[in-house]
C-alpha cells in the first residue's frame, strides 16, 4: 500500500514536470484512455484525444508550471483518490503577466492490469489566485 | 456489487429529499464524521459540525431542491466514486427569484465497518445556470 501511494505521488509529480516540459506523450502515458476532466462552467474534457488537442494549443501560448501540495491519498483495491492543493501558473511565451490559479483537485486513479496507476477522473476547482 | 451501487444511488436520492425537507439529522447520517466538501474559491468545509452550521443557516433562508443525473458509480473494496450531473435550485422562503446552479460533482463514498456507505469527500463544480 505504501508503494502504491508513492507511485501515485510520483505520477502527480511527473505530470507537473511533463507539463512544464511540454511533454505530451509522457502525460498521455499517465492517464487512462477514457480519462474525464471536470471543470466548472464547461463540458467535461474526455479522453486522451481531447486532452492532447487542448494541451497542444496551450503549450504554443504558455509555459505551464504546477506546484502540488498533496493533502491525502487513499487507496482501496484498484481505485484511489487524491486531494491536492494545486497552484498552476501560466506564463505567456510572448511576454505579459502570468496567470496564476490555485485551489483543490479531487482526482481518481485506477490501477491497470499491468499494475501501473493512471489518472481516471479529475475534478479541478482552481480559481484565479488573489495577488 | 450491484447492491452497493444501488445503496449509493439511494443515498444520493435520500440526500436530495432530506435537503428539500430540511432534515439535517438524516443528511448527517449519510456522511462520514470527517467528510470534506470542496468548492472553488472557498476553504473546504470540514466535518458534520461545519456542514450542520451552514445547512441550518441556509434552510432558514431558502428551500433546497436538487436533481441528480448520475453519470457513473465505480466501486473497489470499501471505496467508491460517483460522477453526478447535479442541478440545485435555491428558492428564497420570503419570495424572490430562485437561484439555479448546475454542473458536475465528483464524490467519494466509503463503506463503514457496519457495511453502510457514507459520503466522504465531495468536489462541487456547480456554476450559475444559464437561463
Amino acid at each position: 500500500m505504501g508503494d502504491d501511494k508513492q507511485q501515485i505521488r510520483d505520477l502527480i509529480e511527473t505530470w507537473a514536470q511533463a507539463s512544464a516540459a511540454g511533454d505530451l506523450d509522457k502525460i498521455l502515458s499517465l492517464m487512462d484512455e477514457d480519462a474525464i476532466f471536470l471543470v466548472a462552467g464547461h463540458p467535461p474534457m474526455r479522453g486522451r484525444k481531447e486532452f492532447a488537442a487542448q494541451f497542444k494549443t496551450a503549450v504554443e501560448q504558455v509555459r505551464i508550471e504546477a506546484t502540488n501540495d498533496i493533502q491525502e491519498i487513499e487507496i482501496s483495491g484498484d481505485l484511489a483518490y487524491c486531494r491536492n492543493n494545486l497552484t498552476v501558473t501560466l506564463t505567456p511565451l510572448k511576454g505579459g503577466a502570468p496567470n496564476r490559479r490555485t485551489g483543490f483537485t479531487l482526482t481518481i486513479f485506477r490501477r491497470k492490469e499491468g499494475g501501473n496507476w493512471v489518472l481516471s477522473r479529475d475534478a479541478n476547482l482552481l480559481s484565479e489566485a488573489a495577488e
